[in-house]
């Protein structure tokens, strides 16, 4: 018997059923909540997280992390040791203090930046950001003394578990030569493909009913998750009660639909995370980069083939009534319109990751301390500029403060979204490759066979592989952006 | 300084604080969560409740408990450590294993009670009972020897500190005495007054507005709470953010809006407690008795005033359209017609108290040990021939079985429906006393004096006083259910 292991196992159940609640107020927060319970609200959450940062640090989860780390244990539990201790060992590196100091500046920042945002106040946020970005680097530096990696990837490591620097810079840089050359290729061979624009207004209620049928097609457990309404769409709650929420506008459908099959992605990853060890880290989703391949593979390599987007068309009628705009064609046109801009969640799928390129480059450099917070936006706009052609020139409404991320202290996640892209690319090639007819039959709208390569090969596994073994194990390669790039080509300039 | 209360306080906001998250947890089960979340939900609020109780009956607490009854302290943190100390007391009496037991039984008991109740199976039900009355017979045991009073009252103290059987007694005796003849002579009264139903269907749409259009009237702060959906009406969330529910049938639409009318009731007491103490028991509410006087208040009290049901006559005509049924007087009967019936939730205001009564008797006599479980269907049937000439003969589904309390675990509470039905006849007489012209005030829609009186008098007292010192110091007397009696009798046989 590991008794050790035991032990910390039974403690991270604890700590997995008090997030229970915390994500599911945390989604009703933002789902539900009156304005007048905000601070209670927050005071709530906070106790909670102090709570179980204190649980989880107690000086006797040392003592038996030491034993269980020599205990016989079967490939299951350990492939779980492994995971506590990489969580144990982030929480171990960081004083209570420092990160009751971080919540502290990083939620006042992110207050503020909601009202500085629109009205371009880059002075007024200054103020606030340079502590979030002072604690940021004091906790990079501990983390990257506890975990002995550089600063930057001590912070990518809390979202992309052990990626490197090098890693990110082998995959990125040809990336980076590549990537303009293809936008301006295809905006060009676009500019003589006309496209035509759906007629508003969409009534709500029509919207979210195809919403939710869109879900049921795409399996989503209703007895086990729902969808609501919230400003920034996100994914929350639990595996077992995935909360799903999206944002509708009468005007425009697409956004919001593909917003909804996004989410969608990343919900059934989470219901279908291996149920018999829900409770332990080794059934958490492997890390941020393999959740947005799930959502990515949704919303870009199944959502926008041809194939999903002709079952689509009628649906759309049947909730809108027919438009010219609804024909398969035209719709395909719609959702791969390349178009440069400014606004990273506004972009497609060719532009979007120049954004990451110019985001993943300068919060390297912040976090190394190579930067000042107020180098940021002269150094955007140079970016900027070499990869989409752009300038913000004072506008850091849709520069440097467009994003919640780095007010909200997050550094070092930017990176998954487009490490996403290129593994939901990978995952539709290995499945291909395997089944040449998996074209067919997602224009037939027999999508179980490509759900169950996805569930038995990525869901399922949980955290029992590291991000390395696990796409190896997938696909047979570890990360391969070739299919990303091939994808594109493919996509719009076949 | 006093250094101990000080700290026995930092830990009631502790507790308050995690208390949030259970409560808005516990609303979003009933309101929000789909089936398969059920389980792991429920094991996360039993972790945080058994987090609770160790946090709060740590030994260090007995220490600075006994430090702080010496300390000097002013009238505020008198009240409050005299709620303190009491909530303490009867939680250091009863040890976890006890509790948890209690929690398994009931949980188990209450599961089964909701498919056994239709199908009338009272055997089964008896199975998973019995244990459920042993427990609460410990339960009662260790409170009444840690509390000196006796094994109902140290139950009924979990709801009404400090009332006694004495009282109970001396409230319910006279009660007994005259309620079966006023039932008779209003219903005699009453066979003669024609009463025209409402015709359905009432779309829930329609239901919805008219309901949230009254708890407007009523004041009810939409910035700090919510009206939502759940099998179940209650009142739930957290002083700052108080989540009603009701249910809505389209057949029917008069229980679901005076449902909202009575929540509403209970969510302006939440809303309105002492904001500066909220944190500490002396802002919570003061006990049961009084929380169902504010629902019995504006659900009886004010919402089947005349004047009251004059005012929202011309809005269930701007609902569902014109119905010679929405005319006030036969509004008025609608709403005070009395019938003898087998279901407490289902009675008027004059029967109402007879189910109080007969469950009250029972469940005394339960818990003392002088009858058992299986005793209870022929005891119900007597009581219930005694006090409304009916018998259920083996249809346990609408006798014995019929309520959620007992299979939960809850003895005690009865008697806080009738204590709080003549509390709020007699915050009404003390109005009218001081202010004759509230009878006007209301038909004019003028509802903001009735409001501050309560606001003044009882919601912002929180738990300041004694439940008998509040009483007299907002009418002048303790409780007095001769103004029950005295309403009962103007308004149904005046």
């Amino acid at each position: 018997m590991p008794a050790a292991y035991d032990a910390l196992a039974r403690q991270q159940t604890q700590l997995y059923r008090l997030g229970h609640l915390s994500a599911i107020c945390n989604w009703d927060q933002a789902a539900n909540m009156p304005p007048k319970g905000n601070d209670a609200r927050s005071a709530a959450m906070a106790e909670l997280a102090q709570l179980m940062h204190q649980l989880s640090t107690d000086p006797k989860v040392d003592t038996l992390m030491q034993q269980a780390l020599q205990e016989s244990l079967n490939d299951d539990e350990s492939a779980n040791l492994r995971e506590i201790h990489h969580q144990w060992r982030r929480q171990k590196a960081l004083p209570e203090c420092l990160v009751t100091q971080k919540e502290i500046a990083s939620g006042r920042c992110e207050h503020a930046w909601r009202s500085q945002r629109p009205a371009n106040d880059w002075a007024g946020f200054l103020e606030n950001f340079r502590p979030v970005v002072a604690l940021a680097r004091e906790e990079a530096e501990r983390l990257s003394q506890a975990l002995g990696v550089s600063r930057y990837e001590a912070l990518v490591d809390g979202f992309e578990p052990g990626l490197t620097e090098a890693e990110i810079e082998s995959v990125f840089s040809p990336l980076r030569q590549w990537l303009p050359g293809l936008i301006a290729k295809v905006i060009e061979k676009q500019s003589s493909e006309p496209v035509t624009q759906p007629q508003g207004p969409f009534p709500l209620e029509a919207q979210r009913a195809l919403c939710e049928r869109v879900m049921h097609l795409l399996g989503f457990d209703f007895t086990a998750g729902r969808l609501d309404v919230s400003t920034h769409p996100f994914c929350g709650g639990v595996p077992e009660d995935v909360r799903l929420t999206t944002r509708f506008n009468a005007q425009e459908f697409l956004g919001s639909l593909y917003g909804t099959i996004h989410e969608t992605g990343h919900g059934r990853y989470q219901q279908n995370l291996p149920a018999a060890w829900l409770g332990q880290p080794m059934a958490q989703a492997r890390s941020m980069a393999f959740h947005e391949s799930q959502s990515l593979f949704f919303e870009m390599q199944l959502g926008a083939h041809p194939g999903f987007v002709a079952q689509l068309s009628p649906l759309l009628i049947e909730a809108f009534g027919p438009q010219e705009a609804f024909e398969p064609e035209n719709l395909q046109r719609l959702l791969t319109r390349v178009k440069r801009g400014y606004i990273r969640v506004d972009s497609d799928e060719v532009t979007y990751p120049a954004h990451i390129l110019l985001r993943t480059k300068l919060e390297r450099a912040l976090i190394a301390g190579e930067i000042e917070a107020e180098d940021l936006p002269s150094l955007w706009d140079a970016e900027l500029e070499a990869l989409l052609g752009l300038r913000c020139d004072g506008q850091h409404h849709q520069g440097v403060m467009q994003d919640i991320h780095w007010p909200a202290g997050l550094f070092g996640y930017f990176p998954c979204y487009t490490l996403g892209a290129m593994y939901a690319a990978q995952w539709f090639a290995t499945i291909e490759k395997a089944r040449p007819t998996v074209h067919a039959e997602i224009e037939r709208g027999q999508l179980e066979p490509t759900f169950d390569w996805l569930k038995t090969n990525i869901w399922q596994q949980g955290s029992r592989w590291t991000g390395a073994e696990l796409a190896h194990r997938a696909s047979g390669e570890t990360l391969n952006p070739q299919y990303f790039k091939s994808h594109l080509n493919r996509r719009y300039y076949g």
